[in-house]
């Protein structure tokens, strides 16, 4: 049973191999009378596109989408929303050296053992490409999520680069200034480290290698109640949707690891009320949920992403003959993903809360 | 739309407050043929089980189980199998000190604001009695990956504790002896380093604290192939299967966290040929899956628990009605859940190990 | 992948062999806060079972039931609901002429030859019996459809028996008094009809055969909008819930299989406004669906029963080695399954609009 | 909870609407390595393409459709399968008479009603256009069961139409040559009773009038084991794809609602064997089917479609504010359905066909 399918009642399914004919999605149960903004959509996908800056890959990719069903004056019909992004046109001699080769780190080797045939002109399913149609649904998840809500204080995610390779942030979230994310082409807060990122990104590149990095996300104005017990609680369904994407080797929510340090007396959050009478709670060390539901306080995670596989420099690896062979550094690939992953962090969070917010409708009488 | 199945093939429901009639679960999806060993299912229960050592609750808690459907001479029948885990009978005097209070860290208050009701006899649905249901389905799917594999390096799974409280072993897992996980309380191989533990569980308990821990899962001899592109990958099944365990609050597999202070050069692993022939990489910073499948290497990662939320400490925190009230502390409770919490990992992983299995068999014509 | 569960949100998994120690199910997604009338549920399950007229089996079979889970205070807690019914004791020996034959017409043969294992003690899955678990749960469903409406125009399910062998009412339903169902044992409401009956089931019991039969079923004031284009179209679920039925050949709603020699400018329902206002239709030959969605008129359709495959005379079958063997009629059992089916039925639909009133609430903004 | 996706395993989602951009599918679960053949899939289209005889609508629809991903080398790659069919352009003046209005027996009140927004340019969603999708992959999924089989005695599925308006063939579909479905337009092989048909549906195109149909579908060599009790039954599953499309009002398989006339001692299949020793059935009254699981005999079933609901006459009827208008007949509409409907029938039944083939390669150890 394939795994192209996010969500319950927000149902993503993605398709598309990077050098295929297009790529792109069926959002079903998105539901009707929601505005579909093409320039919101449009905005997110310029933040995940390559070439989008100096520590980017100069690549450039079309990602130009046409929206073929679902949407009729501007509005969600309540049916399927189906979208492609087309790929350009490749020669096929471009990828001769890739046929034969399994590229470390990559999937090639994996997708070869499984399925026993592979579209070699590129990383097919496995590209970075497919998280495009996560962006274009997650901008439609989150357009959902401040409609949905009634009064002033909508739902915002908000994700930001907190570490790239040893260089992080020591801030606390609450102490950065979350509307300073798109100041810097790193998408950290902290600008002083924000330029130490960047520097060392540009060194990182030159030397033809690449670094991994931290995203932290914080989710705010969050409506109680979301998450379903007990396998579908919101920080699992949260971390499924972090670790499925492409690169990500770590989830934490709250306190995380750090959190097993503390004693219970230290960790546990207080209740209590706040000036309106609403209750929240002193500290917030649960990161936002109890027992797997959204208790109103801030939902925060950090996800962690291993250095890019793709190397500027030469390494051994094995052809699909099982023959030693040397891979050459060629093309232009990102040094560190993080900036470019942070709309793809915020897509998914988006998309899982959009789906609870759904879920959430049918469980009272 | 609820949450309480987990898999896909493989598929275990679980129901049951933990002061009601019962708690239990249903297979559905066990293959026909399995043999259905009874004693093996007590094993992983007892492990479980409150009360087992010093160093956990004393509260006492009858796990015997009835399986009602799906077995017959001993062997799986192909249909739902359910079983039963009886409760005791509880006193309703037994809680009047609970029916009113939200207790911190824990889920009264988000249970109370999601569905109207709540079952405050105890955690109800949120309490990790309900694991022990899948304690049971992961025996009968640990079954059948050792069955499902012909040859005699059958898949097995292990997991211990790595840390608690800020006592950690320093020892990767490949240098730890994983047949030494039983031989002490609290499950760690290291065997200085459980003796530590040991002290420093004993200590916060006399304090009437609570401290938090890690827990480390290796999977070896897996088969290639398992886990589905683009949303199941498989470390997004284990991330959320192991994000649905009560207070676990972060989930890293391979590299984690610590990659992301990596170089792609140091970090890409080398694929080569063992002597038999068969690929493999030489290091493993991957964890064993590749584009979210499996490649045949160890899988291991990581899960961190929070410190237990219910203390032997009075605490201040809001009744129902939100006037500020002094909990005290009351009953037999573990002052840390790791040790407990080895089995709950090992048969979670089983479980989304035997769904992939069973996924795997409708990849290729 | 098994298919032991039905409904997307309301959601019945069912379990248990006949000959085994129970059958039950869980219902995951009723709502919190829904009433759970155990006295309701008794009355729906008395009107299946056996031996409750001198027309159906004489066997006794206890539907005595118990309520494991997701119930406090006599309301739905929100969590899954597990019910069982206990299966009386059999003594091996009972069974001994069925463990090597295939019976005909029967599923013996099906199970051995896709599962490669049987319970021989009676049908297992595929008795009758299972349709227990859901009545059970239709009776939840019906509280839940007359709950969640609003007004005194509850909707109302109701099925009887327009046919037994070549015994058929040729009156409309509209023309029957529905409340007249249970006013005789064969629940047909058109009592000179009913009698003759009657009389041919009786008749064909004495020769040890068995006869088919029609159940009408008629929903009135469904509320507009229910069904989901383009696959789950409410009939299609009708459809598909009422051919999982035991026994079930052959289903018809509104216009039917008659529907096709009628023409288009005679079958077509002309809108109107009834003196309230709202938009009715003339006829009702599309029986209350347009598109798959309710429209608001009568849903009404018809199930065709086969007779009842087993027979108190002797047949020539094979045996599971393939000889030719001689099958005795031997116990009790139904000579025509339709009287006992109507509770089913409506059990059915119940629950096809119960999933359907929950799924609904999805559909806008 | 959305309704477009059909199917466990092999799953199609279709999306589109008739007057949008482009209708198209997506396919997950197409085993890799399964050739896709394009000359194949256009064939299966031509066959349910508007205007291709007399009989049908005159109206030229392009079904012309593009591969975007999920092949490469001419084979299924595992990855979703998705693909598109462009609507051509219309002037939106072409609508101005159908923005208001509620036709007859259609669905836009039903639409406007669930949804609150309607694509008032054709029938949407609930537009006949939407099966091209199913054709499509039902033609995928029929060389999947020609591939997945081994041996000479490949499953085959045939539809026909066998009742047009008050003309039907008496024959058994035994005694018919189902090789002459293809040889004349109306597509029944009863060739006597076929030029009647069409006689009738030219009367009645001439009146402005439509008429119903019946379809009788036949699958041969089906594998033994197909279907999953209980409410997966094959024949459920049948009846809900077949329920499914448009226009259809019954289902009925083996002895349908003929059988309920039958005695238990008639209808029985007695069990016997071949001269190879393969176990079958004298008679096949239980149409392939027993206890929802194929027993090798052949599948047979019918499917009844009322009469077009789009007439070339006027008719009374609402607008959207609830004023009576009369609607005109206007544009090329086709008469009788059942002629096109053949090819959707048979792709209906080979997605569900697929789907539990692959389904039942999980059942045993």
């Amino acid at each position: 049973m394939p795994g192209n399918t996010f969500g319950k009642i927000f149902r993503l399914t993605t398709f598309g191999e990077s050098h295929g004919a297009a790529i792109g999605g069926v959002i079903d149960g998105c539901p009707s009378g929601l505005k579909i903004d093409e320039d919101k959509i449009r905005a997110a996908l310029e933040r995940r596109k390559p070439g989008q800056s100096k520590i980017t890959t100069q690549r450039k990719e079309s990602d130009e989408f046409e929206i073929l069903s679902g949407v009729f004056d501007g509005k969600a019909l309540g049916s399927p929303l189906a979208f492609i992004i087309r790929n350009q046109d490749y020669k096929p001699s471009d990828y001769d050296n890739l046929k034969d080769v399994y590229r470390p780190s990559h999937a090639d080797y994996t997708y070869d053992a499984k399925y026993g045939i592979r579209d070699y002109r590129g990383g097919g399913r496995s590209s970075a490409r497919e998280t495009a149609a996560r962006v274009f649904a997650g901008a439609i998840a989150e357009s959902f999520l401040k409609e949905a809500e009634d009064g002033d204080d909508k739902i915002s995610i908000r994700a930001f680069v907190s570490q790239v390779g040893n260089i992080k942030t020591e801030k606390d979230y609450s102490l950065l200034d979350l509307t300073r994310i798109e100041s810097n082409i790193v998408r950290c807060p902290d600008e002083t480290v924000a330029e130490k990122m960047i520097q060392l990104i540009e060194d990182v590149r030159k030397d033809g290698d690449t670094v991994g990095g931290v995203i932290t996300c914080v989710i705010q104005n969050v409506p109680v109640g979301l998450g379903e017990p007990v396998f579908d609680k919101l920080q699992a369904d949260l971390a499924k949707a972090m670790m499925g994407i492409n690169a990500a080797h770590g989830f934490e929510y709250g306190s995380g690891f750090k959190g097993v340090e503390m004693k219970g007396s230290q960790h546990n959050d207080r209740f209590e009320k706040d000036p309106s009478g609403k209750i929240i709670t002193k500290s917030n060390y649960s990161g936002g949920i109890l027992g797997g539901i959204s208790n109103g306080m801030d939902i925060y995670f950090r996800v962690a992403f291993k250095p890019v596989s793709t190397l500027m420099k030469s390494q051994q690896t094995l052809d699909v003959k099982g023959n030693e062979v040397e891979l050459k550094g060629k093309g232009r690939h990102d040094s560190c993903v993080v900036p470019r992953a942070v709309p793809i962090v915020e897509a998914m969070a988006a998309i899982v809360l959009a789906d609870h917010v759904l879920r959430n409708r049918n469980t009272k009488l």
